[in-house]
């Protein structure tokens, strides 16, 4: 069976696998089941009717270009936009730091590409989005995995990972991807901090800040690595690169999220992306700019979180209803999931197949852990976004007798 | 400036360089240049009406699902369909052999990561197309560059190259990038029979198969090597893996590819497709498929072929009308591209040049070979798909002057 492909694979594929758990997860979208398991947006905050209508000024007006190649750098108008947008949260870009990529995805796989040689660190939260550590695996990164808390990323744990040398840091400050906490303001000012002082540069994932349903906005780390360090290099923009997504907020369908950077490293990526996909969609970057325009990306975030604030609630109201006084959860205040703990003993493997079997699903915590995985069979990641609020009750009840379950059998 | 960053590049970032002669080709975007340099299809032949309509119907009747996350391996429509497609030109293909790619630049990047090794040698054609070296240089690629004749790869020189073990040979076999030469039929054959013999597979980049303008559709390499060795694996597809795109049929600017392949090579690829993008596009590849359905995609090609065939007569009357004789091109039968061969001691860069300054561009042949890239030198690629009639002649006529300009400067 094609024995000719399959023993020319490269090195860097061996690490890379189908895991038991994504098998079952595919069990999880049978329509009987409720599922906190995906990362989905709800369908029901999708701009349809908005994106039939910039599909057809797009076609119209511009057809001939929107269909055309295009720059690598991204679509021009759609850039400034960003740039523009992302002046609110007082990060200063010009154009010329913003890349387009084909989702969030890619802007992970460029970062590993233009930093990770094989054998390299990369300090990560533990846990942290599965996503990147499956796009650094294949670069061959090492992880040093420092853990976090309510409060996020613990930085007074920090300084000893920060000894053994990573290459960068990997960070989700807001609503972390899988356990929904927050970094705290103090430990923003203390990771810039050591960053600094150890010279080691951070890659900030930022796909939720917009999506905070209650408590202050926090500054960007990028925002407080220009502020603190009052770098002299002109772009306002050094020790942090910044990464973002239009996917939690118009849509993930259309691929589209971006990088903002100093000028040299988007030269550099610019380069990379030219090799790997030439450019994003010309037109679905056009229509996600007559989209987003005239003011609709703001009004329509407010509704996206009006409907996820409610799902939230539900779902932490259900939780202090069924779930036994021995499991602990985290209440994020934005984004799309929450983390629960299990008591020791508990395999939240084994909870998963009990699960299934009350017609509900998760993803267990061990799936976002780099180094020792069996740190997250105690967890599992539930999400608030896609089920609706009557499922997210229903779901809960059944999860409980699973959970119920589980505690009973733990010698 | 941000050297907190650039001292952190990945080793593989050193070979990547913006050359020169990309500098030079942003002066051939001006709108009084006449531009042969591109390798753009004709916004004239963009179905932009119908893509309207498709746009309209995907998200009316499927828009929640359509802006979507989706599965990596494509949506299965469009698969199904693809699957459909080829199997007019004798690839027997079922949906799990169909992967959608990001453009066929992304099948190329995913190759590479596939398939190389830093070191590894790939076997390549002299010239070969320059976005494929991109891809594979990244991953540390070495290349073993057999010539190109009127016929396509000189099977004759092939051998010898396969003794010095490249682990897998890229093959542009229709109206190639850039030389615009087709691979005869009995090199063909003559192709995989060495393959097999030597015991190295292929990858088939097939992108302007459908357009040809003149003689017979030959059979793909992915055929031959079925029927040539009966293997016996039960999937049709042994030692060749075949890439093409809607990129020169329906539209450039939706970034479309796909890979055909074993299931178990499927497999890998889709692994590695999940770290570097997720997934393509759910919305621009419902939209597709519906511009495609019901046949429309064949009478559509039906017209571009006859919108490029006509250039191409123009183009070939123009050089036969202006250049002077010591001057040589091939004939494409297909394709965008036709290549021009200058006598000894002109170069291609300052011909280039002068170029500009008679308002006409192209590229000079030096990007399209892999190693010694003195060899492209003498050379010129010309595109016939973008520019009108009168552009190709009045841009022919331009190009002449220059040429003729060098040629009296040449020792």
């Amino acid at each position: 069976m094609s024995t000719v492909w399959s023993s020319r694979y490269a090195l860097r594929t061996s690490g890379v696998k189908s895991s038991a758990i994504r098998e079952l997860l595919k069990i999880a979208e049978r329509p009987e089941i409720i599922s906190f398991a995906g990362g989905l947006p709800s369908p029901d905050v999708f701009p349809v009717q908005r994106f039939e209508e910039a599909c057809r000024k797009v076609l119209r007006e511009n057809g001939a270009s929107a269909l055309q190649y295009g720059p690598t750098e991204g679509y021009a108008p759609l850039r400034e936009m960003i740039a523009r947008h992302i002046a609110r949260y007082g990060i200063s870009a010009q154009v010329e730091n913003v890349l387009i990529t084909s989702g969030s995805q890619q802007a992970l796989d460029l970062i590993g590409k233009l930093l990770i040689n094989s054998g390299d660190r990369v300090l990560v939260e533990a846990p942290t989005y599965l996503g990147a550590l499956q796009a650094f695996n294949v670069y061959g990164a090492q992880y040093v995995p420092v853990p976090v808390d309510e409060d996020g990323l613990q930085t007074e744990l920090l300084e000893e990972a920060l000894r053994s040398g990573p290459k960068f840091m990997y960070i989700l400050p807001n609503f972390q991807n899988p356990a929904g906490v927050t970094l705290s303001e103090g430990r923003r000012h203390q990771l810039i901090l050591l960053a600094d002082r150890y010279g080691v540069p951070i890659i900030e994932d930022d796909p939720y800040g917009q999506l905070r349903y209650e408590g202050e906005h926090l500054p960007p780390l990028v925002v407080i690595d220009r502020e603190n360090l009052r770098r002299d290099n002109g772009y306002s923009i050094g020790n942090v690169i910044y990464l973002s997504t239009f996917s939690k907020t118009l849509a993930p369908g259309i691929r589209l999220g971006w990088i903002v950077a100093p000028p040299d490293v988007i030269g550099k990526l610019v380069q990379l992306k030219q090799g790997a996909d030439l450019h994003t969609s010309t037109f679905i970057q056009c229509v996600a700019y007559e989209v987003a325009r005239d003011g609709f990306l703001d009004e329509h975030v407010k509704r996206i979180r009006q409907v996820y604030h409610e799902r939230r609630d539900v779902m932490l109201e259900a939780l202090h209803e069924f779930f036994p006084p021995e499991v602990a959860w985290t209440r994020p205040q934005g984004g799309l999931f929450l983390w629960v703990t299990l008591p020791e003993g508990v395999d939240s493997e084994g909870l998963f197949r009990a699960a299934l079997e009350q017609k509900v699903a998760f993803v267990p915590g061990d799936s976002f852990y780099a180094g020792n995985r069996h740190e997250g069979s105690r967890h599992m990641r539930l999400n608030f976004s896609k089920p609706s609020s009557e499922q997210i009750r229903e779901g809960v009840r059944r999860l409980s007798l699973a959970v119920k379950q589980q505690l009973c059998s733990v010698p």
